[in-house]
């Protein structure tokens, strides 16, 4: 029964409130309270629903709160495809989402659009990034190909082996823990509550309601969202078998940086440097198959100090203030696992996100909400739909 | 007020006892609950004395937190002249102060003698270790030089490149943290009470006693034992110019260790790793002149994972569980500063233990409590007097 920060009254279920057994039906429960759990109970609270978000963990801890909070779909490699799309569609949404939490939420979610700056080295395959630039360019997203001198001049930073760069205005990053409390704050103000049982066991049908078994107690709920990141798999499904998602982990590293500061996100092969206010920032990411093991290893702490040092050298003077580490939920296709059970009425999968958790997080509010809300099924759930691992799911 | 874990009724003073405000003095006030406080308040109390401890930052903190525990007089270049004489003396008190700890403190302090072994490789001096031998031979210190294939027999982790070795089956180690708890607990049990105020501001003369004055009260005692580690010149005293101790980083490793353990204690030029209990090892340490900055660097957790994986190539197997940084008080001369104030009648110093607060912990407790108890002054406490910087203390 640990949450993350205390929470106060309205956000958190009364002793009789998570006792309620079954008398009557929550409209939705969220299990799950990391980003896609928090920005899903909030956009159904923000439309008037009743809902009720549960996380043994507490609010933004899984692969949330190692989570850079990157929003950059068109880094080299890093989504393609129906993947792309997605998080194409996610970014055009967050102006707009990131205002209705700041209203809703009366807090200040760091949220920037700086841009970010992909360099290379002449260890590179040379014309990677200006084709990279053409791809972008033909698909109409704005870009600039940059010299070895104009990418000094973007970011002063950056080591005197970079040989180029390539910069793209839409990127951003947000701080996600702040991102994830606000929107906790901002769903308790629409009405959600949230609850931290021992543990979430099992789903089951009961009539037309589901409900939702906790060590502590049972829920029923008319819908129930199953949000638990790498941990959907580990709730039992009455006659429906484990959603395939896996732990995949990552390793950051918190830094504490004086003096000049880093103007965007840099990204390099090796690792990304994300700056965040108050002098600090991240270095990421370790991607490894690590089963549930939450640790931070030599191996990877080193590779990211490396990296880092290596990308921009003014990292040797950053103080050393830890590392984080997520377990990223990842699927068989690398694309989220959005939609409803074709075989348990009322279940609403929003999980797999692998790496793109914050940045997918206002498009799969909308499409859970939809779907919740007005059975409205968009064009996009075909790719993300549940059903598509076959006896899987 | 926060200490470093919960104390029990008898270890913490009632708000009563705190607002003590000179109407009877106590015996002896320590201030500082680092190894050396924890150490002279529990030797004070079980002699018999009336002793309080307090420590703005709680027990066990400042160095001792970040302390590896080694007891380790006879490495090359660790400790010479005056310094080894006393951490040899100090040696052999250990076995008898540990028995005592733990029959008072009911608590299995981890406490080994293994030995070490320091090893060489190609780049060193060739004859740097037959030296070390020969020195501790001709002062009758059991030791063994081994060469490349036994060294590797001694350690089998070692790296290959490892040349020789030398082991010194006298040395040994201890959880500081578990050694600092226990030291207060049987220091509890033996009658000493302890305090955490807000703020040690300032020692003075009152009429034959001293009067501790703290943020939150002040305390009256016969004798006041200064015990501050490297901020025991903060402490203002009527009269006396501040004691030359100045703070000394030392980051340090917290590696999570599977697989076949280390044997002991191993040592190079670039590093040591200290293996404990529970498959965690320690390594360590920087030394660093920063200030009073305690964060952990890059360059500093940067240069102890390449040491330990250069000196013992598993390392890169293990789990980082985070870096810990201590300011240890440093000395002009590098001597302890234990000893009568000339200056004050009734303060006593034991502070300046640069890296050798574990390790002198017994003999400090011994000569302090002499001092202040039975007016004894062994002739160690020539080279430590705090008399010797002239006008600076």
């Amino acid at each position: 029964m640990l949450l993350h920060e205390p929470l106060d009254a309205r956000e958190t279920a009364s002793p009789a409130a998570r006792m309620n057994s079954m008398t009557q039906a929550r409209e939705v429960v969220v299990v799950g309270a990391g980003v896609i759990g928090c920005a899903v109970a909030y956009e159904l609270a923000r439309r008037g629903a009743d809902v009720l978000m549960m996380d043994p963990r507490g609010v933004g801890q899984g692969a949330t709160q190692a989570s850079a909070g990157m929003l950059t779909p068109y880094i080299e490699g890093y989504s393609h495809g129906p993947l792309l799309e997605l998080a194409v569609r996610s970014l055009a949404l967050y102006d707009q989402f990131i205002a209705d939490v700041r209203a809703d939420s009366d807090k200040p979610v760091p949220y920037e659009r700086t841009g970010s700056l992909e360099v290379s080295t002449p260890d590179d395959a040379s014309d990677r990034l200006s084709t990279v630039a053409k791809d972008l360019a033909a698909a109409h997203v704005p870009c600039t190909l940059l010299d070895a001198a104009a990418t000094h001049d973007a970011e002063p930073l950056v080591a005197p082996d970079v040989s180029g760069g390539l910069l793209i205005p839409e990127h951003g990053y947000l701080v996600a823990r702040d991102f994830t409390e606000a929107l906790v704050a901002a769903a308790a103000r629409r009405g959600a509550a949230t609850s931290s049982p021992t543990q979430v066991r099992r789903l089951a049908a009961a009539g037309r309601d589901l409900r939702v078994e906790t060590d502590d107690s049972t829920v029923a709920a008319r819908h129930v969202v199953l949000a638990a990141g790498c941990w959907s798999g580990r709730v039992a499904i009455e006659g429906v078998p484990p959603v395939p998602v896996r732990p995949v982990r990552g390793q950051l590293l918190h830094l504490a940086w004086t003096g000049q500061p880093l103007r965007r996100i840099i990204w390099s092969p090796r690792c990304y440097i994300v700056p965040l206010g108050a002098g600090s920032v991240l270095v990421g990411a370790t991607v490894e198959e690590a089963g549930f093991d939450e640790r931070a290893t030599v191996a990877g702490v080193r590779d990211l100090l490396d990296a880092a040092c290596e990308l921009v050298p003014h990292a040797w003077q950053a103080g050393f203030l830890g590392a984080r580490v997520g377990l990223r939920p990842g699927t068989p296709d690398a694309l989220p696992i959005v939609g409803s059970s074709g075989r348990m009425p009322g279940l609403v999968y929003a999980t797999g996100h692998y790496r793109n958790g914050v940045l997918l997080a206002p498009l799969t509010a909308k499409l859970v909400s939809d779907l919740v809300l007005d059975e409205r099924t968009d064009p996009a759930l075909a790719v993300t739909s549940p059903d598509r691992f076959g006896a899987a799911a």
